[in-house]
C-alpha cells in the first residue's frame, strides 16, 4: 500500500547538514513552499539536493553530518545543489586514521532465531541443496553446459530433494599469468567457491588437462577422484557420459539430505548496492544496516564490501574496527585499491556511474556515506581480502570491487548464503549459487518493477514506515528465503548472471 | 585412414637444426636406432626433442633454424633435450629490428574461388544469417537469456532462413574505469561486435539505463530506436515482451535474405592455436600457414594474433611488413604488451602452459617459432590493435592475448567470419557468432576426439600427407563451412564458449 504523498517533503539526515534531498516523485517546481518556510528558487529533481541555507563560495557542503564537497560558487538557499556546483574534497589520508577508538559496545544478543537449513559435516550449514560443478578453465564451459542441460532433464528429476545443478563457469584458468602476484585472488576465489556450503561437501571438477590452473588445486587434499579431465576422454559423447555418471553419484548422496532447524548464527549474509540513487543512503541502506545489526546480534556472519564506495568514508570505519590489526587490515585494502586504480591510470571518480548522478548522487564521497549505512552500527570484527573465506562471526569487511557481479562472485567465495542488494535505479542482477534479495530505495521503482523487487524501503522516505520496521522486514525475509519458504523474484523467473572473477593480474 | 607407423621417426625442420622431435606415438625407448645412424641414449617422449649431435655447455640449441636457447650443461648426441637442459635466451630487442627488408613478392593470384554468403548493404558479406543482440552491460544478461530462449522457441521457427539468435553477453559496461586510457579496448570490441557482418546490418541493443557504457555508443549514429532499456520497462514481463517484439521485426527482415555467390576475397578468416604441442609447429600450423597463403592469394583478409606467442619471433615478422609504418605498428604492439605484463609483474615465461610443456614445448621461444608458422609466407599488410576492425585485404596481424576466448572475441570484433584453431593437446572451445574449425596436430588426438576434430594434420608427421595437401584441405573446408554446406563438430553439438572481453583497465 503506497500512500499518495503530494505535500512537499525533503529529508535532512543530520543536524549539521546544510543540504537535504527532495523526496517527491518527479521532483518539485520553483516556488514550492515547505512547512518549515523554505522556498525553492528553481526546480529540483527527485532525489537531488536543495540548499537549506545560503552557501558562500568554498563553504563546505554537509550531508550525513560529513563534508561531501565545497561550493564552487555562491549557492542561494532553496536552490538546486547540482553536481557542477560541488567541488570534491580529497579522500581521507590513510596514514593517520584513528583505529579502534570508537568500537561500538556489543548490542544485546538476539536469541532464538532459526532457519531451516542443510547441516554439513564441517559444521557449516547450507540454505540450498545444490550440486555445484567447478571448472578449472573456461575451455570446458560449452561441454559442461551441454552436460548440465542433460543432467537437469534426465537425472535431476530422480532426486526431488536436490534444488539445482550449477556449473561454475568462469573465464580463468589458462591464458593468464598464473604466477603473477595478484593471481592468488582469482585462484582462491575459484577454490573457495568449489567448497561453498550450499554444495553439501560434494565436489565435482571438470578440467581440460593442459590448463595452467591445475584441477587438483580445486579438490580436497588435491585428490583426483572428483575430476573429469576432458583430454582423458575418448571423444565428446564420452565426456558427457563421464560428467553425467559422476553427477549422478553425487546427486544420489545429496538427495538423502533434509532441512533441519539451524541457528541464524550459521548464516553468512552478503550485502551490496547497485544502481544507487540519493535515496539509497536514506532508505534501503539504513534499513539494511539495521537488519545487519539484527543479524550480528543473532550471531550471524555479515559481509559488507565495495572498496571504491567505502574509501571516502574510511575515517568513519577504522574507529569501529575491533582492534588495531583489523583497523590496519582495512587500511591495507584501501591502499591496495588506490594503487591498483593508479596503475590503470584511473581514480575513484570512475565511480559513480551516470545513472547514479541522474539519481542525485553528486560524487563518490556522497555515494560512500550512503553506502556505508549498510554496515549498521556493529563493530568490524574481521577484514577479508578478495575471495577469502569468512571465519569470524559478526560484521566483516570483505574487500571487493563495487562491480555487482564481481562483488557477488567474491562474496560467494567468502561463503555467502544470500545477498541483500539495494537499488534505486533498478537492476535485474542475480546469482545462481545463492539468492539475491532486491531492496528498492523508492516506492516508484517498487511499483514499476513489481515483479522484480522483493522488499520496498521507499516507504521510509514517505514516512509510511520506519527504518527499524523495514530492517525487521529484511531480517525476516532473509530467514524465509534461507529456509526455502520464500523465493526471490529473480529465482522465480530463473534469471541469473554469470560469475565474474576479479583478476587484477595480466592475461597472456 | 591412419597408417601404422612403427618405424622410428623424427622430424628435423631446418638444415641448421641440432635437435629434432620424436614422432612415434608414446615416444621411443633407449637404444632405438634410426636409419641415419642416430641412437637414443635414453627414452624420449613423443613430441619431445632429441639431440642430433653432441652439444657443449652454453652451445646454442637450434630448431626452425633459430636459437631456442642454450645448453645448460653438456648434452650427448641421442639424448633427451629436456626443459631443464635449455636456458632461455632473451627476447629480441625492439629498438633495432629490421623492417620491411624482406617483403615477400606477391604470389600468383588464385582466381575464381567463391563461397555462398549473404551480401550486406555496406559491401561486406556474411557467412551466417544471425540476429545478434548486443548488451551494454552485464546486468541485463539474465533477462536477455530468458528472452532469447523464448525467441528461439516461439519466434525463430517462423523464420527458416535465419540461422540463429545470439546474445552478446559480456562482463563489461559498469563497475569499470570507463575513462581509463585502456578502456578503449573493451569498448571498441563491443562496438565492433555489434556490427558483425553475420548480423546483416540489423542492430538490437539491450541496456539497463544507468550503466557507464551508454547504449547509444553501440548503435549506428547513436540512435535510440534499436535499444531496449530495461529501466524504462514496467516490470520483467514487459521487458521480455519488448525484447521479443524488437527481435521479431528484425528476424522478419533477416528472413528475406538468401545466399548468393561471393568471391573468397569477401572472407575474413581468423587463426589461432590453443593447447599446443611440439607438433603444432610441424604439422597443423604450417598447413594452416599454407592455407593462409592460399586465402591471401584469393584476396581474402587473414588475421593472425597472440602477441605473447609472436613476441619471441618478432625479428622474423618485421622484415615481412609491407612498409615502415606497418613494421613500427607491429613493434608498438609488442612494446605495449611487454609493458602490460611488466605492470602486472608477469613476463613472457607465463606462457607456455604445463600442457604445452608436457607436449614437448620447452619454452615460449620454441612455441613462438611454431606459432608463427600459421602466418605462412605472405607480406604483413596491416596491424590491428585489440578489437579494431580489419580494413585491408591480405595478411593482418591482429594484436590479441593468446588466451583462446579473448583472442576469439577480439577477432570477432575485427570482423572474423570463421576461425581456424590448431590444437595438439585438444580443446572443445568454440564460439556462437562464428564457426571455429579444429585442426589436430596429431593422428592420436584425431582418433581420440573423433567427434570434435574437424581436420587432421597429424598425417604430415607420419608422412601420409604433405603440408600442401592439408593446406588445401583446410582451404576447401573453410569455403564449405562459410557456405553453410558443412558444419564444424562444435556447431553440430551446439557447444559454445562465452565471449571474453580484453579489459586491461581497472574494475571499480
Ligand atoms: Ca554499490
Ligand atoms: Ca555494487
Ligand atoms: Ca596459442
Ligand atoms: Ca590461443
Ligand atoms: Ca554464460
Amino acid at each position: 500500500m503506497l500512500e499518495n504523498t503530494n505535500s512537499p517533503r525533503y529529508i535532512k539526515l543530520n543536524d549539521k547538514d546544510n543540504v537535504a534531498i527532495i523526496v517527491n516523485a518527479g521532483g518539485l517546481s520553483e516556488g514550492t513552499l515547505f512547512p518549515c518556510g523554505l522556498t525553492l528558487t528553481e526546480r529540483v529533481p527527485e532525489g537531488h539536493k536543495v540548499a537549506l541555507t545560503n552557501l558562500e563560495k568554498d563553504e563546505p557542503i554537509v550531508r550525513y553530518g560529513e563534508v561531501i564537497g565545497f561550493a564552487h560558487s555562491t549557492i542561494e538557499e532553496g536552490s538546486w545543489v547540482k553536481e557542477s556546483l560541488v567541488v570534491m574534497n580529497t579522500p581521507p589520508q590513510l596514514d593517520d586514521l584513528p583505529i579502534a577508538n570508537k568500537v561500538p559496545e556489543p548490542a544485546e544478543p538476539l536469541e532464538g532465531y532459526t532457519f531451516e537449513g542443510y547441516r554439513n559435516e564441517d559444521g557449516t550449514a547450507g540454505t540450498k541443496n545444490v550440486l555445484g560443478i567447478t571448472t578449472s578453465v573456461q575451455c570446458v564451459a560449452g561441454v559442461l553446459d551441454f552436460a548440465v542441460k542433460r543432467i537437469k532433464e534426465e537425472i535431476l528429476p530422480k532426486y526431488p530433494n536436490v534444488d539445482d545443478v550449477v556449473p561454475l563457469n568462469h573465464n580463468y584458468g589458462c591464458g593468464v599469468a598464473i604466477n603473477a602476484p595478484e593471481a592468488e585472488i582469482p585462484i582462491r576465489t575459484v577454490q573457495n567457491m568449489a567448497i561453498h556450503p550450499n554444495f553439501g561437501g560434494e565436489v565435482l571438477v571438470v578440467g581440460l588437462g593442459c590448463e595452467k590452473l591445475v584441477p587438483t588445486r580445486l579438490t580436497p587434499d588435491g585428490s583426483t577422484e572428483d575430476i573429469v579431465s576432458l583430454q582423458d576422454q575418448i571423444g565428446f559423447s564420452n565426456m558427457i557420459k563421464s560428467i553425467m555418471e559422476m553427477a549422478d553419484e553425487r546427486l544420489a548422496r545429496l538427495n538423502k539430505r533434509e532441512r533441519v532447524t539451524c541457528p541464524v548464527s550459521d548464516l553468512v549474509i552478503g550485502m551490496q548496492c547497485g544502481g544507487s540513487d540519493a535515496f539509497s543512503g536514506v532508505t534501503a541502506n539504513p534499513a539494511l544496516g539495521y537488519a545487519a545489526d539484527l543479524l550480528v546480534r543473532a550471531g550471524a556472519t555479515v559481509l559488507f564490501s565495495e572498496v571504491t564506495e567505502v574509501r571516502d568514508a574510511i575515517h568513519l570505519l577504522t574507529p569501529r574496527a575491533v582492534n588495531e590489526n583489523v583497523g590496519k587490515a582495512l587500511i591495507e585494502e584501501m591502499r591496495w585499491y588506490d594503487n591498483y586504480l593508479q596503475k590503470g591510470e584511473a581514480d575513484r571518480s570512475a565511480n559513480p556511474s551516470p545513472g547514479n548522478k541522474l539519481g542525485g548522487l553528486t560524487n563518490v564521497v556522497e555515494k560512500s556515506l550512503g553506502s556505508i549505512a549498510k554496515s549498521g552500527n556493529s563493530p568490524i570484527v574481521d577484514v577479508l581480502s578478495p575471495g577469502q573465506r569468512a571465519t569470524k562471526k559478526g560484521l566483516n569487511f570483505a574487500a571487493t570491487p563495487a562491480s555487482d557481479f564481481v562483488c557477488g562472485t567474491l562474496q560467494l567465495a567468502s561463503g555467502m548464503h544470500l545477498q541483500v542488494f539495494t537499488t534505486g535505479r533498478g537492476t535485474p542482477y542475480s546469482l545462481s549459487m545463492a539468492p539475491v534479495v532486491k531492496v528498492s530505495t523508492r516506492n516508484a521503482l517498487t511499483e514499476q518493477w513489481h515483479d522484480l523487487i522483493d522488499v520496498n524501503a521507499g516507504t521510509i522516505a514517505t514516512g509510511e514506515a520506519t527504518i527499524e520496521e523495514v530492517g525487521w522486514e529484511i531480517f525476516n525475509y532473509i530467514i524465509d528465503v534461507a529456509s526455502g519458504r520464500k523465493h526471490t523474484w529473480a529465482d522465480y523467473w530463473g534469471i541469473h548472471n554469470d560469475l565474474s572473477l576479479f583478476n587484477p593480474a595480466p592475461v597472456t
